[in-house]
């Protein structure tokens, strides 16, 4: 499976899929940066007289609710459509979900309007989505097991790939579920590395048509680049954002085969 | 005094308060950094339908008029009644105000109408938001004695903790005043750093009720953490905005005993 | 020339010009610290109750619609308006013409509208703007001299000096033709580094009435200043932003001296 992730790794880096974002204000610049580490090319557009046309022409599309607000969610619904209507596989970060009612309703709006390819959030955000009881400050303690159990759920309920993630990543779909256990704890001390990690998800989805393996393989090859860059920059938060940008443009098929710990369970093995 | 400063950075660690920021487009990834790196949890939240919400758990709201417009000074109006109600301290940063008649107005329209608990800007600013001459060019020039009565005179008449940062930065209340000569003079060649200071001020606030004295630890150590950027980076306005949010991550009891200069008159000595 | 364009980019830092920005969302921190770094001082400001004001006040004034919608088009269309009656210079930065039948409207409207002393885009968004056949995906491979073609048609057709960039830049204007032949290729695996560039130009045409010379010495030094990022980076994008940053503040006379490729043509010989 090693092998196969780092193809699609190169066959992103070949193609360089147009990416899409409607994302938040915070992470706009970095998620651009990252897809351009990485080898794809982003574009941000937000107005509703072109969201449509710039959204039929991407590999993917992206809608990230950080900063929602109601004109970019009708951007955003707009987008979709145009989306589905041509094939480019959408997927969705539903930022926050729960943590405001107007989170938790717009989250559900998207998921339930736009036909998704795939949604990744962590855990307390995607129980939300789907109307689970989760104890937002529990999310870290909570065992591996009944996430997995959370994202399948959710994948049968939305209809789509779920991803969740957090010490462990689960991706589900109604076939089985993947477990990979790359990436590195300074993630979360750097603001909008979610938001970037969907956004790469948006570019492997461009370029396999298998979604729930692009998202292992996303999840799998960003993972192995933040241990690259935990390597250069240590327990230094600024430092270590610029050097996953760094590691985004040089983790390679070596890289991945000597160290991604992907598993796939059921029909994925 | 320093052992106090060094035991409230601490806290702010321990308690990892949630920090609402409705602030500018410039300063939104690098004020998140910072506040992630420091040890609180940055969210930005702008739709008038969740900004209250919130607001309401919050440990504190941060206002900023960097990139203003009216839509957002409703958002932070709205916030800043909730917040008030629910006694969560209201930082505001009157980016600008004096360089155009709006920006005056919307500032003083703010500090009328919310109850804020702190009010961080540099002199030009705050005399233009109480309405005292004051030459924007000339504030670097300005002696030293004149800014402890302009923040004096700006707590009386705002009825809240002035803080005005500059070569040395003057904490004021009713009560008293705090100077800090700590920081760097390559912060001015970095933008955001302001709006970052005035978020970190709303960090210690949220876990101590003397406001003051939490804003006068606040610039202590974010002073001492420039100076240990610089001492990382030197003369390099890139590196030393990484450095900053590397030093942030790593000031500690330690650095502030040796290096914090602040010193309290009055009643805050 | 060398010794000119060294003595602009001083001239750049001794005055320290005010830029408006009204540009996008990826790139604000960015732009905001390369101007910073470079010497000069750049503000955002979008509200249409100030842009008026602030663009009355400012050394130059930067269009860029990178993530436009109408109300910020609108914004520029008033900044634009008073700037032209101020005879402050408007830098127009047209990104993406040509990607949405949206944004090549919107470009040719700003264009027939504001009174622009420059343009700046690569060979595909100036060619939209003017109504050119021209593949966005063949850009790179283009003949280096219809670049000079394309560039010259624009500046006639608009009665403005434009400037296009790609492997070697163009400068042209009614009287003649600069091409500087600085940079590095890893410029374009960084967001924004266009947009900044624009910004940039604006700074040196504050400062110089020749505009034509002013964006040919901005191009010069900026492409300079990649030099020696590269120089510290290597092929690390995240490094190379920062690196960019920090050259930005070091690029000196010296520098410009004995690396400046820039020639001019016709009249600007």
């Amino acid at each position: 499976m090693k092998e196969r992730v780092a193809s699609l790794l190169e066959k992103v880096r070949n193609e360089n899929p147009l990416i899409h974002n409607i994302t938040n204000v915070v992470v706009t610049n970095f998620t651009a940066n990252g897809l351009l580490a990485l080898g794809a090319s982003p574009v941000m557009a937000y107005a509703h007289e072109e969201v449509a046309d710039m959204a039929r022409i991407a590999g993917a599309l992206v809608l990230n609710m950080g900063t929602l607000n109601a004109v970019e969610v009708e951007a955003m619904l707009l987008a979709g459509k145009a989306a589905n209507e041509r094939g480019v596989p959408v997927i969705f970060d539903p930022v926050g979900a729960g943590a405001t009612p107007y989170r938790t309703e717009i989250a559900r709006a998207i998921a339930g309007t736009v036909k998704l390819s795939a949604i990744r959030g962590n855990a307390a955000e995607i129980a939300n989505v789907i109307g689970e009881a989760w104890a937002i400050k529990g999310v870290d303690s909570t065992g591996e097991g009944s996430v997995v159990e959370l994202a399948q759920k959710a994948a049968k309920r939305l209809q789509t790939v779920v991803v969740v993630t957090g010490k462990e990543d689960v991706v589900a779909d109604e076939q089985g579920v993947f477990i990979i256990a790359n990436g590195h704890p300074l993630l979360t001390k750097v603001t909008g590395t979610g938001c970037l990690l969907t956004s790469v998800i948006g570019a492997f989805a461009a370029v396999e048509t298998d979604v729930a393996f692009a998202a292992a393989a996303a999840l799998a090859c960003y993972g192995v680049a933040a241990e690259l860059a935990y390597e250069q920059a240590g327990d230094n938060p600024g430092s270590f954002q610029i050097a996953l940008l760094d590691a985004l443009a040089i983790v390679s098929r070596v890289h991945v085969e000597e160290r991604a710990l992907i598993e796939g369970m059921n029909s994925h093995v």
